[in-house]
């Protein structure tokens, strides 16, 4: 059994870790932090999970972290970057759920999150946890940044373009969508239900701290940088990111069977058939990538549609893929949840 | 291995079976009829079961439910009266998820459902497949009843209050809330997004078809006739039954006591501690009933409060159990997914 | 003109006075006031209100509340009955959409709101302003407590009965659903959207504030004490309170006609026909009560549905009619806006 | 009082033209037709509009059309082209909310409604009505085109920019996301609550009906054929159109000052301050369209942002406007409603 700690378990990532890794063969959940709840039972606070995780979430630094095989930390930003370094030394394995580690140019990280870095050391060795990229080197990670929600869901729908070197890198459009669980649970207005039920708005449209992200994995995959405007948009869901990819034919392939190809062994992003329209609801609660690939009217610009649950395969779903890979278990062990549809 | 067939897959109650067996590890589905649907996917339709469920709808006439072990009928009421007496001929077992077999009195029956019946002698073989209530003879069943949704969620929450005799029988009130789904997959008016968000109502209060099964449940149980004011509402929930039951103190005991030793040994109903408000959203896509038990202001009217899923607890997941108990596999076969939350 | 100022104007009823006020034909709107966004344009904060409300939010203490003819207060509990005193002397009138004078019994006051009362003389002089049924006294009152949305909905709903006495006043039930700007607009966990959505959970069913509110009311015009069970279940609506009342028969009359009768000169309570099931959104953003009557099959239950918003005719609207008596103004002016529906 | 009749009147344009008109100060509402519910009143149909229109719905064929001033056709397309002659040689001007009078090109019509059309004449005599772009052409005529919901949203985007020809004319996209409404009031599957809630997904990739109308649009403006990638989405919400417009720039200009001087002088379009991003809810039941500027990180890739209520500025709002012009009214009047926020 993988022994497996998670610092600040009471965000929604930390929930549905904590909903997966319980319904996990092969896993014994050991301790569940966090500061502000310590002592209380998990079950009072996540009811979902009365009579399935009998924990009590306990103080980090009074926490058995250190004896786990692995530690997931769902915390803010910069939590991470301090508190991986001694979970390693003592020979945890790390995945952040957070953006600690998964921008390479520390200046640029920097600029986005607003803080300094404490650690470059563990930039340059942590993994970035896209599995449909880096599966080989996961799997020898000791630290995983495990990607953010909009990242997954817009590489995983641009990437069978950029490998094939068919589009033009230089004007790549994302318009995505996301239910309001990817804002974390924050007691903040924007997120009220009688603030974002019943409307749409974009925000961050100036700049979102995932367009670095993004670049950088399309950019590594391109060869070269790539341009992308990238436009959320906050949309009255519970779960789901619905990225709609705009790009422009620069040599003709087929680009269904390009797609199909590219995805034909991953267990976990599913190409629909030609025409389709993939629902956010039929990836809901389960870690599966939809992808639909349009060229409207045979013009020019082609139009990915790609789907995930922005908790599960955009974060706490990618992350038990990652720590299924690097302890050597089946890759879909604990993730074979069928979608909740309706 | 079970073998399994679905008579009328297209409905919810249908994908919702099809995800719960399709995680069964004892079953092997065969077939899933429908007549509208013949010959497509059942993943062009449910697009939740891609990879999971690899069969499409046949028509009823050719499909090889007489092989099966047992047939689910996910149909409007008024089929399975027809058509199970053929399968139970051919020693199929049955679990009747419309409501042609749960009402032991014929002339009631035809009165609220206004039709005639078509086998009264089916109507007195059937099993009540109310676990909590009926374990012992659902075990020996070959035709089960499978409950309505409000009768579950209601009937629990008033059980241990009419086993123990302490209330006014006379004049039970049940103010009942249910999540659009109960209505079932109808292109119907009242059912759109646009008439069902953001709106409440009440409707059916001169009388709903669930009432005589409630007052013939609580009846039995009781040994004489119960009287219940009943009230159910359409909430913009897609799935979920709240019921808020209120009964007025004819002998003092201790409640919550009485409705933990009640449930103490039920896989499936979760009473909370003293003084909770169970969420609906905290049994979501999970076969659980909560029960919170409150006194206000210590006066002589009970408030129980009895959350469900529609679609599990009261419809799919009951059906699953029943089948379980049926075929002498363990309860909870199948039905150990935790709540998604949120 | 009469001239306006509001206290408290960055909530739900501040942003809803103002939307009401600004479409009033008799109101000079001069002061809203905040602490926390003085400067800021009331647009910028509230974008509904771009082009039609020009004023910036002020710092109370630099407002020209006292030149003002009324001022209302959209505070939380506690505000106005330290600040209403000097406007009082200052000549102008108030209106408080809190609960500061509500309650004619201190003691229960502070029991309830957990705190000591800052003026008791004001309690004493103060006129609950339900049109319906202290028009009168409204009219003269240079202090009027508005009354809370729940108690709106549920007086509404009984008053008949209780006048007629012909119910068992000694066991009222009052089963409340509350869309979520019930709450305010507070930065709070179970008002997320996150949280509410998809959910429907009761809340305070020990004990609610608005229950010695409602109690109050109806023991005036009963001449005597009520009990009553009140349960308030939050609901995924924006707007909306839909109150089920149950009462048991004492007195047989025609009940429809009682109604009917009661409220036959009102111009914002609507008796539906016989068998109606009012919905929320039929009174979505006006100031209307609509209320139904019904006696499932012929029982000793009366069961009548009142529909409010909350917003509305449960806050907002009610103040800005009963301003408009106070006034002299026609009863229905700025409050003939049509509902929305869908 | 100009005197009014609507062909049509079940539909939500139908009901949405019913709540402005009968808050309009000119108008005098003589006759609401459907086939279906002739003989029903309106406020049982539409319970928002109780003691507000008391007409019943009356049969087309013995309904005082053409005795009216105006009428509206809230019909599907393919009624209006066959029944508007009739009306328009007794003396009657008409408004057709349907698209049967939007397409010059009539092959191109033909091709994308699936029928053949009725009345070549009337097309051409036919303007469409875009106030802010045909506002002089529209006060002289007898026949309006009201345009479609998307059309309104995507034109008002964009047109300053062609207009300034600034931008890549042959490559724009418009990414345009729906609330429910704007499917009309169809008993259809995907409009259910159970579907559409929580839910989000792109629709008609290959090609919807709003593409050539506004390519004409924006082409008869530029002079000259545009190229438009066009993705309408399915979004939970009531009502509400958010488009988010990308082009790519061939000229720097102000873009800020360019939108504003452009719509200095509209009534009902609003551009925000530069670096806004728009609620749909800050113009819903609202006839205005809000528009916000941006250009990330000064790249070449505009993004404008444009919302509006698809019932209002989208249907039955832009309707009234229409007839304001065409009636030499105010042409705010029965518009100046203020948003409902929240």
């Amino acid at each position: 059994m993988i022994k497996v700690g998670i610092v600040g378990g009471t965000g929604y990532t930390g929930v549905e870790l904590m909903r997966l890794l319980a319904q996990h063969p092969g896993v014994e959940l050991m301790a569940v932090t966090s500061r502000g709840e310590a002592g209380v039972a998990v079950a009072d606070v996540f009811p979902n999970l009365r009579g399935r995780v009998d924990l009590k979430f306990t103080d980090p630094a009074k926490s058995p972290l250190s004896d786990c095989d692995v530690v997931f930390f769902a915390t803010p930003n910069g939590i991470a970057m301090r508190q991986a370094p001694a979970l390693l030394d003592s020979g945890a394995r790390v995945i952040d759920l957070a953006a600690d580690f998964r921008i390479k140019d520390l200046a640029l990280w920097e600029k986005w999150y607003g803080m300094p870095h404490a650690n470059a050391d563990l930039v340059g060795q942590a993994v970035y946890g896209l599995p449909e990229v880096n599966r080989a080197q996961i799997r020898g990670a000791n630290l995983v940044a495990n990607p953010g929600c909009y990242p997954t869901a817009v590489q995983l729908g641009f990437l069978p373009l950029i490998d094939a070197g068919c589009v033009d890198i230089a004007h790549l459009i994302a318009d995505a969508k996301s239910g309001v669980t990817g804002a974390g649970r924050k007691e903040e207005l924007p997120y009220l239900f009688a603030e974002a039920s019943d409307n749409f708005k974009a925000y961050a449209v100036a700049g979102h701290r995932h367009l670095p992200e993004i670049r950088q994995g399309l950019g590594l995959v391109a060869g070269e940088e790539v341009g992308l405007t990238f436009v959320p948009h906050l949309t009255p869901l519970i779960r789901g990111i619905h990225a709609t990819l705009y790009a422009r034919v620069t040599r003709d392939v087929d680009f269904q069977a390009l797609y199909e190809r590219r995805y034909h062994d991953e267990p976990f992003v599913d190409v629909l058939p030609a025409g389709s329209h993939p629902d956010t609801r039929s990836v809901r609660a389960a870690n599966t990538c939809r992808i639909a690939v349009h060229r409207p009217q045979g013009g020019d610009t082609l139009v990915i549609l790609s789907v995930i649950d922005n908790l599960v395969k955009g974060a706490a779903g990618q992350a038990v893929q990652n720590m299924n890979l690097m302890f050597g278990c089946d890759e879909c062990a604990g993730l074979t949840q069928i979608p909740v549809l309706p």
